[in-house]
């Protein structure tokens, strides 16, 4: 044994203390936290190192239930059942679609939570114009989190989200300023449209996590939790159905052919 | 269009329904959902297409709590803790871990209840020896659910879980027949040793979704919700401490080489 | 440092040895590989231990090249397209779409070399019946490798593949008798059908594991390294089409709803 | 059936065109190819849509030799030989493993050719200082593709495959100017320092790449062909071992706690 480190160093963590007999999470015996913490309040002392207060705890919570599940038309969920068609467990499944959650599928509230603390440190609601020029600028023309390619008229999720919000706000429990900025840009990319590019989900609940203090990754990381109940409903729910190496169409639906003549 | 089939039969669900501006789940519109259930309770929602009880939310709620983490010595975990020294992103960490959870690492709890119902069909803790006997002849010697490598003295976590499942026994909310069972097991594979070979936390959240009347695959399926936090927990401390490329040992250590001469 | 074994010891190979400056496969140093051998020899030299001949190598070759792709029907392919459109990376999108392999889209070759087998150690082709009979019994009735449900008149990677098996029995580079194995399994699942049940891609590939003398296991691992091209193919054009989010089907297809009313 | 598009345009492919009892790849029928391309050949054809003359196949076939495995310490060979012991097949442990490939341990490649092509339109070799300056102002101070931390002295494979690319450069095969680049880029970081810092196995497949025409994520995506196949191996000599759930570290060696007091 040669190394110059010592091999417990090797990894260090401030989230479990374990002995033989003991489990510990963030300083709190196992037993002391199984039957009395929901498990809204474990996701967040897990990532938070406290536990929430019951207005944080709801408010997490209703960011947890709203996006479970956006149906089979959602590559994450097409992606769960096509897998367990193929021959895969639940867990293989779930881990091929939730892989699916990158920048484009899950990365919208990152990047949004990381744009209202920017517009928040300028100065909040009238900050909005110039960071999203910025935004535009420097990450891309499309600002995450409103409009709805399918719900055009507007996410059923998002107004009951800010509900919600605004409840808790008013109540002192969060400050509001983050609810406030997102409806200043949504005031913002309506003006001069015939239509209003309403928030959607993501912009919601980036409201929330913003909110609660959460740094942006885990706007994505809190929604892989939540979609990951729909991704393990839909797989289970194709499980039940059968059907083998199910590709996106009937089989006899092929796809367009753009190469050279054979 | 050539399909013999109409394309919108080509997946079809009972979980979600989907127009412009509404979404529903097992037939409850989201906006009534969002504020009003908890999380555990939108998972058996999603799960069983009607919400649960509250006895039977705070017992999936204590299961899911207490199978989150188990340090970064257990494969899941450190494998999303190596995966983000890597590069990669909450979402693809999160995956690369939860796919680990396969049949020795997360199926332990879904060959559990199977036995459990394969034994309560046969009468229940009398039946025990025999369903013991057939399960060794034909799925291995090794009965999952009980002794922890180590935890050697008892898993601090069956206990609790059980005194809980025991309590809403007593209330009449669930029968308990499947932790009888379960104790029954304990004690038939205790006979003879001097040390006890106590119910680990697979054995105790498998008693819970037996009881709870989940399908076998599904203990696998919850517990890979559940393990998600403690996941995304080590993938988030694992990427605000930073680290590039981090194997298993510290790089001096190597490993022992077996092949031929060079 | 109190732990009774020696780390070095955790992990061990007989693959890969190394130290600073030096590193050698299966005892051949890496500079004398580079250059010299071929990426085939090198996948069989990785899982062998050993470099193939020249007619091992050319046939395990052209099981590589037949089964890299096979459209964006494959659930395996439009996983990978679909990722990308998720924003996923190419090692991202791999990684889903080869999870997909599994026992129903991967498994055929390893199941079907596993039947091979324990037809030969029963005695070869007068043993295809009961053997036959004994798989349906215990292993499901679908025998992998023969028909196709959209090459029904006959796969056309599979005549080229036993061609190419035959030239090199013909050679004496292997037995041959796992092709006539296969044939014999042929003749028996078209017996009293107005069309026969030719060998397909999965049949044809698992003679030529089985005459190599691939361990079953590897008639999976070898078709996933083949597949990949296929994979990282697709998901490199779909990157360059773009597409934000893509589903199975175009948004305005969405899937029949089959449970309660709202 | 209301769909504005008609479905057969929603996913489109010059890859392959199929009907019953057809496969082209690119335009060549599949029993065209099997038995007469190599599998280094037909993963040019699948990426690039032709065939690749003998001396770019042979350049190729060097770059994906070299780094199929760096052993038990790297981080995607320790993950898929984890993900065995936790009961995966193969094709699940080495999704978890491919994966592993992100922007750290997969990306030098990627960013490097990018980096080359940039000092190439920025004149060659005489940009290097300038473009170096450049990329650490933005892309972070560490350029990929030079130095090792374990192969202190030198990376064995980079000087093979750098006499490779000369070899074929000589001939006229490729232009070398990207191996110019990648020289003097090896002498502007040795630049007073004591040791040299010289190119590794990444920098000298990116020469690869990048003198072969390959776009810079290409880059990533063959090194993920090539490592898969040390991921394979070292899966399926985890296979024959057994163990379960082998964490990083032998269970008694735990990790260092720096959370609360209990």
């Amino acid at each position: 044994m040669t190394g110059k480190k010592d091999i417990e160093d090797w990894w260090s963590t401030s989230i479990i203390d374990m002995e033989p007999g003991k489990i510990a999470f963030r300083g709190r015996p196992v037993e002391d936290l199984i039957g009395n913490v929901g498990f809204a309040q474990m996701i967040w002392l897990m990532l938070r190192g406290e536990l929430p207060d019951p207005g944080q705890a709801r408010l997490l919570e209703a960011a947890l239930v709203a996006s479970v599940d956006h149906g089979p038309q959602a590559p994450s969920i097409a992606c769960a059942r096509m897998a367990v068609t193929c021959g895969l467990a639940l867990n293989n499944a779930m881990a091929s679609a939730v892989n699916f959650l990158g920048d484009v599928h899950g990365g919208a509230g990152e990047q949004l939570v990381a744009l209202f603390q920017s517009i928040d440190a300028a100065g909040g609601p009238p900050a909005v114009a110039a960071e999203i020029e910025r935004f535009r600028a420097t990450e891309g023309k499309y600002i995450p989190g409103y409009g709805h390619r399918f719900h055009k008229s507007g996410d059923p999720r998002a107004p009951r989200l800010l509900a919600l919000v605004d409840e808790l706000a008013a109540q002192g429990g969060i400050s509001g300023r983050f609810a406030a900025i997102a409806r200043e840009i949504e005031a913002h990319l309506g003006k001069g449209r015939a239509r209003p590019v309403p928030m959607n989900i993501d912009g919601a609940t980036a409201v929330i996590f913003a909110e609660l203090g959460f740094a942006p990754p885990l706007a994505r990381g809190i929604f892989c939790l939540s979609r990951s109940v729909g991704i393990l409903a839909h797989a289970w729910e194709q499980m039940q159905q059968g059907g083998r190496n199910k590709g996106p169409l009937p089989p006899d639906y092929t796809w367009t052919y753009t190469g050279p003549e054979t």
